[in-house]
């Protein structure tokens, strides 16, 4: 291979793994990206508290509902993350602490993953016991990189 | 049944069926959710316009993920318009042209489906072709229901 082809290849490579902040035009849309996706979760997580408190009635569909948003959603935030999109409520931990803060989205996933799963198994109780698990999901990340 | 009976049934009922405004603790809450919810589907949307346009690569995996984005995310915005939450870019024909706002809301909702079958085509004369039907979608509901 030519050194000329070879920095072309590095070239293309380079731009197929570009960070994911590369994705928004700027810096302000990662941050109002990834607060969005968060801010919609937060609502149908609400939602299924509401149920699981007794403080709305136990609706087995509207819960199935719920939980496949907030599942969806808990995938979307991590690429608004990206380098140089430092700002909003983010901690300088989550460019500092890279393997933790994943970890700590794993998790969310995870715990996300079995909400939905106890929300279709159309009971209150089996969505109240993930209900916790979840939430302690949402708060271990909030704890270690979120400013309140 | 007695009469009050019959008054605690309705008031069941009422409670049942409130406007989807009522999922939400402010109005602030509705306005910020439908904004979240839009600005995260146009994410996703610039994207596969990017590849359908010839700006990056095309990428149809990537392209198949960002449809099913832009299509969970097309369901979502309008339980946040409901009955006093005026307010940001939303003209006021929203609460008054109900039927017409359902239509738009449902033609974009078709259309997005159908981006996701074109995204799954895994060619990008299918996501091109359905780009801008889809893209025409957004715009029609602009140009009737929001302020620019």
């Amino acid at each position: 291979m030519t050194r000329l082809a070879s920095f072309a290849l590095a070239a293309a490579c380079a731009a197929m793994s570009l960070p994911a902040a590369a994705q928004f035009a700027k810096p302000e849309d990662a941050i109002k990206y990834r607060q969005s996706a968060l801010f919609v979760m937060s609502q149908h997580f609400g939602r299924l508290g509401a149920m699981a408190n007794g403080r709305v009635p136990y609706d087995a569909a509207a819960a199935a509902a719920n939980a496949e948003v907030v599942a969806d959603m808990a995938k979307l935030p991590w690429a608004g993350f990206g380098a140089g999109t430092e700002g909003g409520k983010a901690k300088p931990e989550v460019w500092k602490e890279d393997a933790k803060f994943k970890e700590r989205q794993q998790k969310l996933i995870e715990e996300t993953g079995k909400l939905v799963v106890a929300a279709k198994a159309g009971n209150i109780d089996a969505l109240k016991a993930q209900f916790g698990p979840t939430g302690a999901s949402c708060k271990a990340c909030h704890d270690s990189f979120r400013n309140q």
